[in-house]
């Protein structure tokens, strides 16, 4: 560690030593930041101290000890339990919380800290805590602005941060749905996998071919958002009146395999509603205008 | 058209002039293949005509005017009918079937080609009318194997042909399969769209980084078809146990916002039903194994 580097560094404290609270303290005592640490359960400081942090008896001793203070725990019972310790400890202070919770929750904690005079940023954490410190790990972030650019630097250190506005909600929006997209894909596509087996395809070659088939679809995604958001719906795949001719035999044939048909039974009848409805002409996009009614 | 051309053409009947089907009489036109059309409503023939073709008085005719024939109309009702015209005339010929249509509806035919003595590949068409000749058009073929040797060419003149096997049934199961993925993948895509937009986030900017995740994830479902071909199901994105740890908040954000929890309840319970079986190390595509239970 040279001097330069050591000039550059933030004294950081970590509440909170899961795997994940662990891995961002080694990485910050890895890039020369001076470390406090503290746990509910206090021998997991043990390793930390023992790579060169400082333990703290109490979670409010913690806080105090460091301009910026990253919490970390299992969910949000134990994140309140925490911050009713911490108290105005807080006051003066960055407050970096990255326990993964609701939009609401997070809401809620930035009620708190502008309460209790801190700064608030919520973020979460893409990735596995191997691999903390590389660019591999996402970091949705969001709230304090002035705080996001006063410590955008140290969050790079962990990680590839990315701002999302002042709403401490939105970086577990972001996280939300990035990860309910992938799930939505990924049961889909396992369905799928059934159906094909059920044919007498061999599951590895058909996701071969529907990896290529996927690869091809980010630009419609991107189209299809800019239409949901102009509400209006230029014929991406075709007209809906073509479209919907298909679904008909798209679901008997998952029926006849007793395969799942939940999402194709669904998108036959939003179809069959925007024909109905005179809108055959537009694309599958514009099914976006009915789903507020199924709320 | 130059002597060299004609000489590698083939005698072309196309049956049926819908939009597809004129669009493939007419690229043969153009390839410089003889061209006999026949419609049930005759005026559609007149165009094609007048760039070239033959028209026939009746499909029998029609079918024995060429060595091979493309049969291309609404949907099996028209097929059946044409078939009972055609009858025995088909015999000693290649019938290329491209009428969209299950698995099964294409083995029947398979099977009444092979009582009338001639050779048969089911296709299907993934692309619009006027991209026909053009590689983008893509071509699942299944089928005599010896008939797609011999008029793959011809095949290739009209777009990208793939030969999927002996069984008539397997460039349905192909088209319907990729369909329906692409479907899977869309309508997630616009739940997940309305969740966001809810939270007052721009459509199309998460819809920008929706496109780079989604663009990630081919090589995923690679991983995830060799693991349901060999039945092993390492931890694709972490283990089940802590994936499941995440589905509550998932499902509880989109129920209080109003939005669809289908697929992420169905997520929630078949996890929580292989950690509880004790696979809990396993990966999400251990979650094939539990969807042969909901047939």
């Amino acid at each position: 560690m040279t001097t330069e580097s050591v000039s550059a560094t933030t004294a950081v404290t970590v509440l909170g030593l899961g795997d994940m609270g662990s891995a961002i303290a080694r990485t910050l005592l890895e890039r020369g930041h001076s470390t406090t640490v503290w746990n509910r359960t206090a021998s997991r400081t043990a390793p930390l101290v023992a790579a060169g942090a400082t333990a703290a008896d109490s979670a409010a001793e913690a806080v105090r000890s460091s301009p910026l203070v990253v919490l970390c725990v299992l969910d949000y019972a134990a994140v309140d339990e925490v911050l009713a310790a911490v108290g105005d400890a807080v006051s003066g202070r960055t407050l970096v919380n990255v326990t993964s919770g609701s939009p609401e929750q997070a809401r809620a904690v930035q009620r708190w800290a502008r309460e209790h005079g801190a700064a608030y940023l919520d973020g979460g954490v893409m990735g596995d805590p191997p691999e903390i410190g590389s660019g591999e790990v996402l970091l949705p972030v969001s709230g304090s602005r002035e705080a996001y650019e006063t410590h955008e630097g140290i969050l790079r250190e962990l990680g590839s941060p990315t701002y999302y506005g002042a709403d401490a909600g939105l970086a577990s929006v972001e996280f939300m749905a990035q990860v309910a997209l992938g799930y939505e894909l990924l049961i889909g596509f396992l369905h799928t996998l059934r159906l094909v087996r059920e044919e007498g395809v061999d599951p590895a070659e058909f996701a071969d071919r529907a990896a290529e088939t996927v690869a091809m679809y980010p630009p419609l995604l991107k189209a299809i958002g800019e239409a949901v958001r102009d509400g209006e719906y230029p014929p991406d795949l075709g007209p809906l009146s073509v479209q919907s001719a298909l679904m008909g035999d798209l679901v008997e044939h998952r029926r006849t395999l007793g395969a799942d048909t939940v999402r194709m039974r669904e998108v036959q009848e939003l179809m069959a509603k925007r024909v109905a409805d005179g809108h055959g002409e537009q694309g599958f996009s514009s099914l976006f205008e009915l789903l507020g009614e199924r709320g």
